[in-house]
């Protein structure tokens, strides 16, 4: 019997697709999952470059990987894409987090630009920038030390928000636990938030969202 | 200069209303925020039994107080509700703040009935209910202690589930850290939290989601 | 021997009077103080109301008592106030502590008003206050909840700002760890922190640069 | 006098016998310890790779090990096993830790099946290994994240459950603790918990339970 | 539809029947549960002195109540009682939850003796009872502050041994942490625990070795 | 068989007398162990003004109580005094801590003078009584806040010095754990400490030394 | 659409510069940064000495690098230097966040001497520099450990303090936090903090000072 | 003028020579200060084996190096040894601390013998030991995990006991703070401690109370 089940059915339950989660697993491991994949999609996070390296080639060459968010795709692009999120982040730090989101929301068939360096410290940036984020169904908003971007741009869109603290920053800030804290006591009313650096958890809950919107009713 | 300033626009600007936390404020300035409400409509959160009893009868006949959840209601019930997330929590302790987050619902219009007592420990118990849960556009789930039904809820259901964790438990359970960790850390994809106790919350951002469901596109 | 020792230098060493603590002081420690303190003048922080009320006649009948910050002056009122710092509070329920700023500077003859309920939830209700708050030398922030108000603050005014977290809030921003947080790892530079609801420390912080400033050079 | 004390009859007084914790041991005391152990079986835990490939030829090659669980067994394999603990794991990057509590019951002669990746977000995975897993006397459960496992496998059996967290996962599951508390917070009765990673300890407890189980009574 | 969905077929799936944690419960829920059970049997943990005393006199006159550990037995007593866990305390402060064990594991059919004030700081105090504790099947050592008790006693005894941390002490040992993590890093092999001051789960853990002892195997 | 057990061989094995922890203990428990006691001398701490009033007549009149450091001396003063440690505190809030360690002495047959109010904040008041603290044999510093106090100290005197972290303090300081930190971190040599608030604690080091210090060598 | 955003007005509105935190950022990054500024001056943080060497020639060479504090100036040192801030440090592994705030205070313009190795458990060498220090406007401390410094040096001085607790140290000062804790937690009244290891946080608020100082008024 | 300011009369004061904390100092910082101390006694600490081997070689040539402790003596050893503690560890991972200790009380001129592996597990093996112990007239504990030791030990000898946790562990005793809370939080009266690995911070306290004994009185 292998080590892993795969959950084919999962998107079809919960309108979500599994991924792998790469971190923790030996290459071996990754190596068998995605043999066992075959010819279906998949997404893979937190894939270090050390491991995509060490991946056998004809494994390798199957997948179109990003350095920057550490996220490789299995078994070709999306189609055509509709509309989806924006994603918001406060600095360039941010912008593997931010990625991988955006990435998994693409692999999903979901446009998903990305707004970058438009922390609170220099508030004029994000206002510039905000006609165009209030065009956006959904907006996941990206930020570490202080994050305090999450309260003041959802006071500032009527859309649904959704918080990803990342680990970015040092003293209080090392971990991302200020960031976290700031998204759950936000002031702002109706901000949701996901875990820290959990950029891939904030694109299933849009694509969830989405799903809702989208649905006949 | 008054001490405080209410924010009559915002429900326009983001779609949710403002609200009144009353923990942390004096009577006085509670009865003082009540009466520069006037005839409008306004929510109270965290306003306790003693609080309460002591506004002035002027203020106080105007409201419907709820005291299991301490919420009350300024200016009259909402009118037809529409359909609604549902509320699903664990055990009868984390009744106070599903209730919050039900009233809070139905001040703002929508139905959001409450599924108590279905913890995980006693799995069939919340199987039995599923087949209601799914007719839902948006699930808020409440739990303390471990808070394990927030990943089994998340697994069950394709609807965006909105996760509360609440400061039910004790040890390692006090104050609810333990149930947000869960809610946090969840293997489940795409579940959002809000604070500990923060049943408003929840609704609030129910309420994001359900009026992006609604509009027209 | 006496069980207590009055710093009456303090202030021309450190240009900073002292100040009675009376939280963990028993009424006939504090009593015993205000006695030898005599016709000088002193200031009381967090002195509740029964501990007030409890005071013997003689020595209660000498204080200017205000029950919202729990601060109380002995030995009369200062002489004309010039200007000093503004306070600037997030929420109704930080103006305990941003009170006890502003009380702190007033007895030691700064004038400090308080601007209040400019949370950044609702931007805008700063942003029609901003050009009151420019014309202040040193800017206090008070807030509690995530805090957000810090750097959105500092990244809109020139002078010196300094925050004072406060433990308003629950579940992950209770006793104001949340606040303290976003304060330390804020991504605006130069701004400065002092304890959770450390009104006073804010006040005498701000009385340093005020004499700095107004020292000849 | 040497440096070290083997407890030899820790076995006949307690029922188990002791084992190498290598980490925090140099290679040359891990040497010394197996060179005093001569033909006598002994188990070693976190021996990691570098330091099993430091050991001097004649003591590695009297070891079986494996580095996955980072175990190894030094005089030989067990006799024939008898039925021992089912081995539930919520992901495949449980299963080092998994495999530490497996080779230990083996060592002590005890049968110990792996059932891998039922991770409750896909609840049917867990329920279709149900009846195989309720064959087993006694079970360990292993899980990292947010531990939800724990909760939802012990409303499921009637045998005693040994719950082992996990350090799998980041952000607020980093190191363990979201995991740790879930076991401990469980609402399911009648659940223990051992350290973080500790499967020898999770094994060793079931150990002390099955011979109590064979006791002649 | 009713708050609360008591679980009556437990019993016969995990072999341990539901209890009711009176703790964040109203005086009216605990009296419906109550109703609702009937002629048959329950157990009530951390039931206030004050909420005993509240409860409709039909519903308090029907049940046997002791102060020290806040339990009540609803339906009346066990019938003969079987061997049992001893249930070993460090201190007289240890008691209430030592009871709680005590009296859970008694409403289940076992006798558990207390022994009490035998902590390590004066180990001759425990030597003098260690044969008593060897003769019983199973051990619950019972310890706050540092709770060292857990390593002396497990390295003593080869029975099961069940460590509940209490919240015994101040300081570092405010809330019961340290002889948490006393109990959970023990350097004594195949120690296993439940939460802080869970005297109920301790005895329900024991019952499930005792019929897993107790089946025909 | 009693729920209690005093260690009245203590002193002779240790060197140190058994002492009553009445935080946690009912009334009852407290006047039963005063009873058994008899005619022996013991020594009580953390013994509530109302324990203390609730007492039965009989045995509170056995008692000399302290209301500040909430101690209680049963079976009369110690004979002559001999000179002991002289107890340092920093604030008039660190007093009843100080005297609990000072009436522990005194109690011993060590005379404790202790200096208080000589916090860093004003070197010159430490550095007033620093000739008169160097004649002691050994050195008890009391501090909460952020327990500047213990490095100072430590780097002016030659004989031993132990730190009692306090949980006087707000913010950051609640608790005691910035002051307990301040000590275990301390840049100074030579230091240790004890518990927070352990006042008891460091007086039985003390004895610990001088009854090392004095005996024959 | 670039990734960064540099804030080139900054100066203008706040009265400090914009730098570029290089820990986070990718070398490329950083190298488009530099690329972007041009003639420009621009201050480099946490620049480690490999990301330095890896930067390309023509962007490197620009660089004035100190591997000490890992900082850098990009465009050429500042003009004449004006009396500025005394920069004083506990221990000499302090010195990396002392020069990173001395560097980046004379990148602006001030002139900032660090009087190095004066703790407080030598607290005579503290008292010879003292009479140096004390002409400074501003003084700003950087201490590790237990940070004992702060409040001894804020009890000695007039002029505005800050504090820069250090990562320095182990055991329960790993990370800085005992440190940060004396800083907030002081008994000095008037201190004020900024993070962990923050030199140029300690910087910036400093510049503010000094302009609102050397502001016409 | 240096960085560095060696205290070269801190023994006459304190009775304690000054020591050298290498970790988190350049190799130059070290070399610098040996050679600024000639051919005075200094004594290392957490000198790392690659900043030993850095070092140059006209300096490391003079030290005696240790690396399981990693300390080192400069300037050749003590003249004769007097009785000093004894240093007592629970476990084999525990000796590069107790080491520290030993080798720190030896460079002092004192006996220091290090007995190993008698934690609590297997507490025969600490009775074996104990008569031995009893000699002396200072003990020194050193412990990791849950530390146990501490109250045993403490509860068994007169002598002052000093405790030293180790950061020895996994999960909830990672970094030593498991048996830093058993040490403060021990039953066992009359225990102090100090800060996590610090062996050098025991054997300097260790000094302390020796020469207090051998004073002339």
């Amino acid at each position: 019997m292998s080590d892993f089940e795969i959950d084919w059915d999962r998107e079809a339950r919960t309108g979500v697709a599994e991924a792998v989660l790469c971190d923790g697993k030996t290459v071996a491991q990754i190596a068998a999952i995605l043999e066992a994949t075959g010819p279906r999609r998949m997404f893979l996070t937190r894939l270090s470059e050390e491991a995509h390296a060490a991946l056998p080639d004809a494994v390798r060459t199957g997948l179109e990987y990003d350095p920057l968010s550490r996220t490789a795709v299995h078994g070709g692009p999306a189609g055509t894409l509709v509309d989806g999120p924006v994603v918001v982040c406060a600095g360039t730090s941010d912008l593997p987090v931010a990625r991988e989101a955006s990435r998994a929301l693409v692999f999903a068939g979901y446009a998903a630009p990305v707004i970058a360096d438009v922390g609170v410290a220099g508030l004029w940036r994000l206002m510039a920038r905000l006609p165009e984020i209030r065009t956006h169904r959904v907006v996941i908003a990206v930020a570490g030390m202080e994050g305090a971007l999450f309260s003041v741009l959802s006071g500032l869109v009527a859309a649904p928000v959704i918080a990803v603290p990342t680990s970015v920053g040092y003293g209080v800030a090392t971990g991302g636990r200020a960031a976290l804290s700031s998204a759950l006591a936000s002031c702002a009313a109706g901000l949701v938030t996901v875990n820290i650096d959990n950029g891939f958890g904030a694109a299933t809950a849009a694509i969830r969202l989405l799903r809702a919107m989208d649905a006949p009713h």
